[in-house]
C-alpha cells in the first residue's frame, strides 16, 4: 500500500472522551458557561486532536510551500513568475511580512521548494527542498503534472509533517507563495465543490476586472476538460499545483500525528478541500484561520464545515492569516490549562461563585 | 478649568505627516499594496497616533474597571453584585480568563476599584482603589450617581491614563467587571445614540428572553427621565456606571498622551461614545478589539465609526476581546518597523521585483 494510501487509512476520528471532558472542564471555569465563545470551540476541538486537556502547542511553525505554474503564461497574475523565486529570498532573508507575523506569534517558519522555476539555493536551517519539476505545466493547454507527480507531492507533504511532528512540533501552518497559485486554487475549488468558475474566482493579488474575466475563462476551459464527480488526484494533476499537494498531504499527515494544522486562505483552503476528497476525516484535525475577500474562500470553507477565525481583508497568502490566528489558539488552549475552576480557586472566590454560576443562568 | 474640560481642549488630531509617512511605507514593503488589509489601516493609525512610523508598543497593559450597580437588584442579571467583588478577587489570584489572555497577549494587568459594593483590601502591584461609593445607586428609580461623582470618575480615569504612561505603559486595553453593567451600558447607549432601548439590550452574560424583556422595560423605564439631546455628563449621572466614566477617563487621557487605546465590548464602547461626546477626536485614539453578540456593539461601533479587528462571539467581558487583539495590533506596528522595502531588501531579491510591484497592478 502507497504511503498515500496507508496514511489515509490510519487517520482515527477527534477522541470523544477527552472532548468531553474539556467542555466539563470549560463549565467549571469561573465565567458563564459559553462566553468565550468561538475560542470554546476551539480549545475542545485541540482536545479532540491531541488528547490533551490543554495542550501547549510547543514549537508552533508556519511552513511556507513555494512552486510556480505554467499557467502564469496566461497574464493570470498580476506578477512574473519569476516574483515566487524572488519572495522565497525574501523568506530566506526574514524580510518579508509572513517572518515578521511568525515571530509576532513566536513561531518557527520552514520554507519549501516544492517547485520553483529557478531552483532556490539555500543551507539556511529554515529551507527545505522537495522539487518536484520548475513548476507545473500550463494547465490551460494539458494537465499541469502527471499523476505520478500528483500521488508524490502529496506524499512529499505527508512526510514534511512527520518530520515536523518528530522534531517537536505540536501546531503546523500553513502557508504558500507561488504566482498564479489562486487560479490553480480556484480551478480546484470549482472542480472539487463543482461550483462555476465565476463563482470562485478573483482578483487574486490585485488584477483589474477585466484581467478576472479573462482569469475566469482560464479557468472554464481547463476545467471543462475534468469529468463530473472526479477523483481528487485527477483534479490535482489536470489543474493543481505541486505547492497545493504538498499543503494537502501536510494536513493528512498532521492528522496521522494527531497535530492541529491552521488553515490560512485560499490556497490552502483548496489544499484542504483536497485532503477532505482523500480523507474526510482529516478536516477535523484543521483550524481556519481567516476568511479573506477572494470570492471562493468562503465557498470552500462551507464545504469544509470550518469557521475562520479572522477577517481582516489579507490578500497576501504566504501563510499571513494563519500565523495571525496562533496567538488565537493558544489562547484558547491555555484558557483550559491555567484558569481557575470554581473548585481550585480557593475560598474567597471559588465557593461563593460556584452556586451562582453552576444554576446554569 | 477643570481637568476634563483642560483634557478635552487638549486633545490633538492624528499627525497627519505620520500617517502619509506609514502609507507611503506601507507601499515600499515587499508585498502587493494594501494586501495586509486592516492591518495596514491600524499601522497607519499608529503612526498618527504616535507620530512614530513603527511604535514599540512597549508595556501593554489592560485596565480592568471593576464597579456595581444599584439596577442589579432589579434582576437585570443572571448574577447577584456580590460576584462582583469575588470576580476582582479572582483576577487579583490571576485565575480569571483576562489573566490567561494577558499574559498570552505578555500584557499587565492592572485591577481598579471603582466601586464594588464590598470594598477590595489588597496589596497587590496590579490593585489600584479608586472607589466612589459601593456601587451607584439604582437607575431605575433616580440617577446612578450625582453630577459630582460623574465628573469626578471620568477625571479619575484621566488620571489612571497619565499614570500608566508616565510608567511607560505605550498601548493601553480596556476591559470591565460590573454585575449589571450591560444595563448601565444599554441605557447609556439608547439615550447616547437616540435608538430605543429593545435594539441596544440583550442578554448579557445570558439572561432567559423573558428577562431581557424584563430588562428592556426597565432600560426604557430610566431613559424616559432623560431629555432629548443630552449632555454627555447628564448621561451618566442620570444612568451611567462608576467604571463606565473610569474607563471614559482612560480614552480622554490616553488620547492626551498620544497613547492607542483598545476598546473591548458593549461596556467599553458606551465609555467610548461617552468619550466621544465630551470630545471627538478622542475616538481616532482607539482601537476597536471585537463585536460581541450583544446587539448593542454594532450600533455603538457605527456610531463611532470603528471597525473591531475579531468577532468571536464572546460575551465575557473583563477586557477578553482587548486582550486578544493585542498582538493583532503589535503585529500591525511590525509590520512597518521590521519587513524588507524593495529598496532594504538587497539585490537578489529588491531590485527585480520594485519595477514589478511599482507597476501598481
Amino acid at each position: 500500500m502507497s504511503l498515500l494510501d496507508t496514511t489515509c487509512s490510519t487517520i482515527q476520528p477527534l477522541d470523544p472522551a477527552a472532548m468531553d471532558q474539556a467542555r466539563q472542564h470549560q463549565d467549571r471555569l469561573t465565567k458563564p458557561q459559553g462566553a468565550l465563545g468561538d475560542l470554546e470551540q476551539i480549545a475542545i476541538q485541540l482536545a479532540g486532536i491531541t488528547g490533551m486537556l490543554a495542550p501547549p502547542l510547543r514549537r508552533p511553525t508556519l511552513v511556507v510551500v513555494a512552486a510556480d505554474h505554467g499557467v502564469a503564461a496566461e497574464g493570470v497574475s498580476a506578477y512574473p513568475a519569476s516574483v515566487t523565486a524572488q519572495m522565497v529570498a525574501n523568506f530566506l532573508a526574514g524580510g518579508a511580512a509572513i517572518n515578521v507575523l511568525a515571530r509576532q506569534a513566536n513561531a518557527d517558519v520552514l520554507i519549501v521548494d516544492a517547485g520553483v522555476q529557478t531552483p532556490i539555493i539555500s543551507d539556511s536551517p529554515l529551507f527545505r527542498a522537495e522539487r518536484l519539476g520548475p513548476g507545473t505545466a500550463n494547465l490551460l493547454h494539458g494537465p499541469a503534472m502527471s499523476s505520478a507527480s500528483a500521488s508524490e507531492s502529496i506524499e512529499r507533504g505527508i512526510r514534511i509533517a512527520f518530520d515536523l511532528v518528530a522534531s517537536g512540533v505540536e501546531l503546523i501552518a500553513l502557508g504558500e507563495m507561488g504566482i498564479a497559485n489562486t487560479t490553480a486554487a480556484a480551478c480546484m475549488t470549482a472542480a472539487l465543490t463543482e461550483n462555476p468558475a465565476s463563482l470562485v474566482t478573483g482578483p487574486g493579488t490585485g488584477i483589474s476586472l477585466e484581467q478576472v474575466g479573462h482569469k475566469i475563462s482560464v479557468i472554464e476551459r481547463a476545467i471543462a476538460r475534468i469529468p463530473a464527480h472526479p477523483a481528487a488526484l485527477t483534479v490535482l494533476s489536470e489543474v493543481g499545483g505541486f505547492e497545493i499537494g504538498m499543503l494537502a498531504g501536510i494536513v493528512l499527515g498532521a492528522a496521522v500525528r494527531r497535530t492541529p494544522v491552521v488553515i490560512d486562505g485560499f490556497i490552502t483552503l483548496a489544499a484542504a478541500l483536497l485532503a477532505q476528497r482523500l480523507c474526510p476525516g482529516a478536516i477535523h484535525y484543521c483550524i481556519a484561520a481567516h476568511c479573506g475577500s477572494e470570492p471562493g474562500n468562503q465557498i470552500a470553507l462551507d464545504q469544509l464545515n470550518l469557521r475562520p477565525l479572522l477577517r481582516l481583508n489579507l490578500r497576501l497568502g504566504e501563510g499571513s492569516g494563519a500565523a495571525l490566528a496562533i496567538p488565537l489558539i493558544r489562547a484558547a488552549a491555555r484558557i483550559l490549562g491555567e484558569m481557575a475552576t470554581f473548585g481550585s480557586a480557593g475560598v474567597d472566590v471559588a465557593l461563593k461563585i460556584e452556586p451562582i454560576f453552576a444554576a446554569g443562568s
